[in-house]
């Protein structure tokens, strides 16, 4: 393959190949359900998912009397396993576990996604049991109560993960008042406020044909993945022949930000603290993406990065350091964080700022570049090993950007980038608002005397 | 392949196939290293490990003036990354990171394992800097003192997570004073006093040539694996043909064992409890192993098992709940565990016993046993892909078992289990002394008046 392939919503058939000789295909159905697969020779296992384009940041706030949906996506997901007119949650749970799959889903700020990996013979009964819970969930009134239990330990659960706390508080207090700032399981309040009839309204608006992409990866043919699908779908009473217009992917024009506090503090009887600092960061279709995994790639992700040498390597103030860049369709985040002793987390806050800081003023290496490049293309190529990744890959290409790019054309873009570009980013980063999230036990002025967030950049480093 | 396979620790030369037409290959060199392979078709990766047969029940009691070892085991494993002769911390670091590679180790209880997983080119690489590190490790004194506050970082975040605390406590009120009861990593005043020396002499005492396996499969051959990897220990100064007696392994007849308290009750300010309740399980060579991997499937293994089912589904009383058997040379465990609201603790734990006093009072159905086979056999065939189980199946299986069992003997073994013998492995468990530990905001006596660990099993059912 030579570039990226876009994939525009109106076109009812596209063939391509990947990595490692993987064909690529892509049928958009009439009734607008898109099915992509990536046949990858070798390959005796088989990843399924079916997604729809909505997550937490898609749910309403309160208006009036009618109370926000907040965590209603999840609170969905979880019950398209409780049962359907053919099915109950057990006979679900049965299905995958007889014959060893994984099976499972994930709600994200952006999407929701229910897969199963399993061996190639069971591609069809995958496909059949996914297409039941995903067209014909009965929502079964206490099964509902049933689960809100189950999904108010999940969220005590999180609570109780300081690393967890730190990242819900971080991002909102980057990215503020944005629907992206908010935690995607919503609260305990809302969960039990929570009405059987909002979720329900919920999963008929947004669990149409036109909402549908399914992409599978491994081993797969085609034809009779669509065939199967279609199957499926019309004995849950889809009319596949109707068109539909198709769902227009969401705008990506990045949004304008209102920050949160500069420092927030959650106190905790915990023994460390738990840091993160941070600013926001691209879109996931900045033209700098590339950019981005460099300087991320070189400052903060993997044993020789500047964060793990000065934080852990020197001087020994923590065990889990790293850097991370999250990216969304209209919004995104650059964080640095730290697990440290309460005592320290001042000097570990300086410290990764004056990392970032010397990254604007001073760039990297050529050496840095190079590793770096080393670095994403070696991790993506065994990645790509699994099934999972292409399976996933497939999806966020098709929902959120709109095109695809195989290993190739990313490591053509990686070589393209200079050790000018990875400054540049970095005065960027370094110019915008910082954010500051301690979980632990440490108070608010102990962490603001050693970082002051509002300086200039040129008196930090 | 038909049957398993043994290790004879005399024999030189072995070859013999696995699933997928694996070839494994197994060389014990005269200076007593053992070197096995496993040649996967098609695969792209190879993932290697350089073992020891010591962990951290190896580690010294306090005698008299001489402190107790305990961690030292995990220290070392830490300070092997920290340099030779030849390459800084950052050296080996960089030779990873700069092809992608992923690059670890894991101490655990009965082993230790320095690991990498890369692209087939990269492997001559992998062996190099992995063969450095384990011969010539400096221990310079300043690293040592920089690694032991990351080591301390490393048990605080360990203290914050109540289901890792509830996990040590756990293991420790089951085994009472084995030394497989006590934690891996030592505690904070063991470390604080850890001197080099005593890990230096422990380093000197277990990283010997007839001390060292090495694992590796995926793309891979046999014999260049083992020219590679004679060069490396060669130029490290070891004598490779130097003849030295075997390495026995370790005695597998059952210890004799005294619990520790029947409840355990840790104070935490969290949400949830973090609750396990279990008792001795089997040791890893027991030949009833295939019996309690189906027992644990039927019982507390996916979402369709008797624990999600009772516990999740009928009650919504958790989120995560699971049983689990891990097994070591003499000694075992089979333990329940389950994350809920502090009120709901003595209800779980109950349930939790009930269930198993139901399958020793009525066994499970043929249903069960059949879809058990299923699940063990279909997860077993996805886990195989990934070069990092065969390496590690390979490295268990020298160490530990001393014979190897593929995939296809591992199945005929399930196969031969019968629902009389999941009965009586369940009257077996449910006759030995329980322990329950309960990590949260709960008093003792909330817990013991909901379980009465020290009633007679008829009585509970």
């Amino acid at each position: 393959m030579n570039g990226a392939v876009d994939l525009p919503l109106g076109q009812a058939e596209l063939t391509f190949t990947a990595a490692g000789d993987a064909l690529v295909r892509r049928s958009v159905l009439p009734s607008g359900v898109r099915v992509l697969s990536e046949q990858v020779p070798g390959s005796r296992s088989v990843t399924v998912g079916f997604w729809v384009a909505v997550g937490s940041r898609d749910e309403r706030h309160a208006q009036g009397e009618i109370p926000a949906t907040y965590g209603s996506t999840h609170f969905l997901e979880h019950l398209l396993f409780k049962g359907t007119a053919e099915r109950t949650a057990l006979d679900i749970a049965i299905s995958f576990d007889a014959v060893g799959g994984e099976h499972n889903a994930l709600t994200a700020k952006e999407y929701t996604c229910y897969y199963a990996k399993v061996q190639d013979r069971d591609l069809p009964m995958a496909i059949g049991v996914l297409a039941d819970m995903f067209t014909s969930s009965v929502l079964d009134p206490v099964e509902f109560d049933n689960e809100r239990g189950v999904i108010l330990e999940e969220l005590s659960m999180a609570g109780d993960d300081p690393a967890d706390v730190a990242n819900e508080r971080f991002f909102s207090a980057v990215l503020g008042e944005h629907p992206l700032g908010r935690p995607i399981g919503g609260d305990p309040d809302t969960i039990r406020a929570a009405t059987r009839e909002a979720v329900w309204a919920h999963y008929r608006e947004n669990y149409r044909p036109q909402d549908l992409v399914v992409t599978v990866a491994g081993a797969v043919d085609h034809d009779l993945l669509v065939g199967e699908l279609e199957r499926a779908l019309t004995r849950a009473g889809w009319r596949l022949d109707v068109a539909a217009p198709p769902v227009e992917r969401r705008s990506t024009d990045t949004a304008t930000l209102e920050p949160g506090p500069a420092v927030t503090v959650v106190p905790r009887p915990t023994e460390q603290v738990n840091l993160l600092l941070g600013v926001p960061g691209l879109v996931a279709t900045d033209e700098r993406r590339s950019v981005m995994s460099v300087l991320n790639t070189v400052f903060g992700s993997g044993m020789s990065s500047r964060l793990f040498q000065q934080v852990r390597e020197r001087r020994g103030l923590a065990y889990s350091v790293y850097s991370y860049a999250p990216a969304y369709s209209d919004a995104g985040v650059f964080g640095m964080y730290a697990g440290c002793a309460p005592a320290k987390a001042g000097t570990v806050a300086a410290l990764m700022r004056t990392e970032l800081e010397r990254v604007a003023e001073h760039g990297i290496t050529p050496d840095e570049l190079r590793r770096a490049a080393g670095q994403l293309g070696g991790a993506s190529a065994l990645a790509l090993e699994d099934s999972d990744t292409r399976m996933s890959r497939l999806g966020r290409s098709e929902l959120t950007l709109g095109e695809f790019a195989d290993l190739d054309e990313a490591l053509r873009r990686i070589a393209l980038v200079t050790v000018d570009d990875v400054q540049a980013l970095a005065q960027d980063l370094v110019s915008r608002p910082f954010s500051l999230v301690a979980v632990g036990a440490i108070d608010e002025a102990a962490v603001q005397g050693a970082v002051d967030l509002t300086a200039p950049t040129s008196d930090v480093a």
